[in-house]
């Protein structure tokens, strides 16, 4: 079985026949067309203007409040280098992308995770630990479609966080790349546009809804911690990169984006679909809640470990992420797959293997 | 005189008529039909794969040598996050390039300022610094048409200076964006090339050759320190720009870069030529050594109170960036001028306006 090309649930990137590329190239002569000067030159570290504009108009804030990045991953290490130090308490959601924690980890920050529930993190938790005296600088949630466990944060959860935030004098890290995709369900109103107190730093980026390769992210927030990150942004490259700015810019601006986004949509939630199908016809015992939207869903198979699951399904020719890369501790019976860079077929004939993978464990 | 548009001097940038934007569109085409996957995808931290082994072979090392970045600033920060501690010596040209100088800093390094001559650093300066018993982690060298100077390194000095990398155990920061931008006299050998004791780290970027928004630079160094870097890379911002990457690939590949070269040589050399007859009939006094290629050319003005003439300059409708910005101390009586973004005729009335300035202060 090791001859055949193995099936990846592994990473969170769109397949390639859900991207606009003809649209990026159209977007690209565009962006060469109507502003070369903007689109060639060195910027500013707060991004290309145009661009800028348009988000701060997306969210309604003043364009002070917007930073262009290469990235949010750009963006949300340069958030953390100006606000949290070594020592400093920091909230996590448990399971929370692996990236994320090992940034805040790097940088000697003491990380407490708090559970997260299928309606998203456990805020009476957090709400205890504040009480217990913990002073957080910050608390990073993933509030739609979370990566790893595809959860979603509840409206009056928001509410609380919000409050919260206020009342304790932490930023509260809004981490939304996955805010557009939603293929089911009502959108919630993010937590950035009920903000009354200047809590909220808000990040997102158009990996998921233009491509991964162009690395645009952004940064909403105060206006001074903006204009700290610029700070931070201009010693650390000078500006970001200009001519993707400038197509990303030109994308959205000519309805590219929104059609494209369709596109995306459709197409995770015929994945999605295809995920639950398999997983209810090869593994009846799995534990899931399917995602409304994203990319990811978390998957605990009890009394299966998945350490020994891994190996097997090397053998047969299949991948996953475990669940203990996304947490200090537990995850043990736990994966995360991500269905967005695999067709329908693909899914199906992966959760197949999956499930020989994991009857091989018995045998 | 106010109400004339500022000619300004300041900024290390070309002018957009020696850009070639349609070569970009056209590469930009050929990106994303020869390698769709690649160029929308998000890459890995060492870069885009066909650029990156492009350099290499233009370098003659293995591509494990090399890492390609977002910008060659970008590129900096790296190597110093991997090299440089709090407390750590670092050997710079006095005068060096500010933001150089200012991350050193920012990071707690030792900052050691060595003079730079037209042949480039005094190296018996950093002899003696050596024999008296400091241990740097890094000298940092511009070799080519030096920002801000415009001075070129010697040969026999670029000898000295690796034989006392090697004897002495540090990392040769060759930091050449100019390189290929040479308009006059022979081109000199870089350092990395004659490296047998794996102590240079050499930076470059396509933001002199291709055009600055495109925002690619690259590092080429020990297969141990690229690799280090390229961890430090991944956490920060998983993989660098892919769409700019390969658009920089087939403009590189398709034998645009050559022509975009001799355009921008071309441009060069007759806006310093402009740049050296107006200061001979407007400020016969001026002491400056003419660049055989980039940028900048370092001007002292004896006698000459350059904060004083900053506003005077403002009044007359001309800019410069001042020589003290790019020393720790020192440099009161000289400035930079960039000659890179203006035309022939805007470079002539600019040094009239300067003149009428230095004038204006003795009246």
């Amino acid at each position: 079985m090791a001859s055949q090309a193995a099936i990846g649930f592994t990473r969170g990137a769109p397949s390639l026949d859900i991207i606009d590329t003809e649209g990026l190239v159209e977007a690209t002569r565009l962006a060469f067309a109507e502003d070369p000067a903007g689109t060639t030159a060195y910027g500013t570290a707060v991004g290309y203007a145009p661009l800028r504009k348009w988000i701060a108009e997306q969210h309604g804030v003043p364009v002070e409040q917007v930073l262009v990045t290469n990235g949010s991953m750009q963006a949300d290490a340069f958030l953390f280098e100006q606000l949290v130090s070594p020592g400093d308490a920091v909230i996590v959601e448990a399971p929370t992308y692996d990236r994320t924690l090992l940034n805040l980890r790097q940088r000697g920050a003491e990380v407490h995770p708090i559970a997260l529930h299928e309606d998203g993190i456990d805020v009476d938790a957090v709400q205890a630990l504040l009480e217990s005296g913990v002073r957080p600088k910050l608390a990073h949630i993933i509030p739609n479609f979370q990566n790893p466990a595809g959860y979603t944060l509840s409206a009056p959860k928001r509410a609380r966080l919000l409050a919260l935030a206020s009342q304790y004098g932490f930023t509260l890290f809004e981490d939304d790349p996955y805010f557009s995709i939603r293929f089911e369900g009502e959108q919630l109103p993010t937590m950035l546009s009920q903000d009354t107190s200047g809590s909220v730093v808000y990040a997102s980026s158009f990996s998921k809804t233009v491509c991964p390769g162009i690395r645009v992210g952004y940064l909403v927030g105060p206006a001074e911690v903006i204009a700290g990150i610029a700070k931070i942004a201009t010693t650390t490259y000078i500006s970001p990169n200009m001519v993707s700015q400038s197509i990303v810019n030109q994308f959205c601006r000519s309805g590219r984006l929104d059609k494209s986004i369709d596109t995306v949509r459709a197409a995770l939630r015929q994945r999605k679909d295809a995920l639950v199908a398999a997983l209810e016809r090869e593994l009846p015992k799995a534990e899931y809640t399917a995602p409304q939207g994203g990319y990811f869903m978390w998957v605990r198979l009890p009394g299966v470990s998945i350490d020994a699951l891994a190996d097997a399904a090397a053998e047969h020719g299949v991948a996953f992420v475990k669940g203990a890369d996304f947490l200090l501790e537990g995850g043990d019976d736990s994966v995360r797959l991500a269905y967005s860079g695999l067709s329908a077929e693909e899914i199906d004939e992966g959760v197949t293997r999956l499930a020989a993978a994991v009857r091989s464990l018995d045998a």
